[in-house]
């Protein structure tokens, strides 16, 4: 995206298109406002049930809120010896991928003029389980592979549209992060 | 994890112990039990606003459901032009990562006889947006880094309690497929 280049574009799809390129243009002149911080904070429940909150977060300058605090539960299912008090930690993680290319869809379509009518995308991740439960090193703990399959309608070529799920893909954080890693630090303090 | 070396558990935190270590013995005996698929099917609403449901899994050799269907939104926060009916798809991300370390220090506590009395850990992900936004081409999308930080209690010295974490860490799907990368294929078809 060349902000600068872009023709003048209304609100589509739910995306206050104007709003979105003045706001992309800014930052380009304030680099330092780019910088965010997210977060989750969670509690352990009982058995592999734990309970998250995202609220706070730190962009644009400052320190941020949510409009409120969004809780989620994840816990095994049954046949994974949990009491299925929510989706499991890697739906989550298929959730997040979903939903970051969707919103990528969308704030494109709207920087293209394109009008959406409908959105669908179904994303499988194969894992054996053989990894985590520590039956074999030579298994991996995560994902094998994910599969992505999006359905798209719109007021556009067939082409088009795709080209709208292709630059999501290139611009997500969360795909970003699944193909090419992210270092992680893990810290522990014990409460005595 | 060497299942067959292990004294015999009682239940505890709320794990099913002597179940879950006898699942592990029969998944060792019978592999193809542990081939998992786990999905989340998306569909946009508006704007940088969509939602998940995550119902169906394939698993131990069969279709599996869970006991009911899990919904989540994720939208985008006001400072970044959307209408924040969620959480961002940055935040599952480390919701995913935040849960699922925390359901292994249940589960390796519960196996390793050590009473949890509180579990909590904090989920940290800088980035910068320059990436996602198109602003610089030098930026990447996503998380530049993820800091863990786990508060753990329980009846087992420090040490021993600071071992959960890190056992729990060398044994995450989530805590792999992000620092080692999984490969994504996405799809498109479009609806004419």
């Amino acid at each position: 995206m060349q902000p600068n280049t872009k023709p003048a574009r209304l609100p589509l799809n739910g995306v206050d298109t104007p709003n979105l390129l003045a706001t992309i243009n800014f930052v380009a002149g304030q680099p330092e406002l780019a910088k965010f911080q997210f977060r989750a904070h969670n509690e352990w429940v009982e058995g592999t049930h734990s309970k998250s909150v995202m609220l706070g977060f730190h962009g644009a300058g400052q320190e941020q809120k949510h409009a409120k605090a969004y809780y989620a539960d994840s816990d095994h299912p049954a046949v994974l010896c949990g009491a299925d008090h929510g989706p499991t930690p890697v739906e989550w993680l298929l959730h997040a991928l979903a939903s970051c290319l969707m919103s990528g869809v969308a704030n494109i379509a709207a920087a293209r003029g394109i009008k959406l009518t409908k959105v669908r995308c179904s994303v499988d991740g194969d894992i054996d389980l053989r990894g985590i439960l520590g039956i074999s090193d030579e298994v991996r703990n995560g994902f094998q592979n994910i599969t992505v399959a999006f359905e798209i309608e719109g007021d556009a070529p067939s082409e088009k549209l795709q080209q709208l799920v292709e630059q999501a893909r290139a611009r997500s954080a969360v795909f970003d992060v699944l193909t090419n890693g992210v270092p992680v630090t893990v810290g522990v303090k014990t409460i005595q």
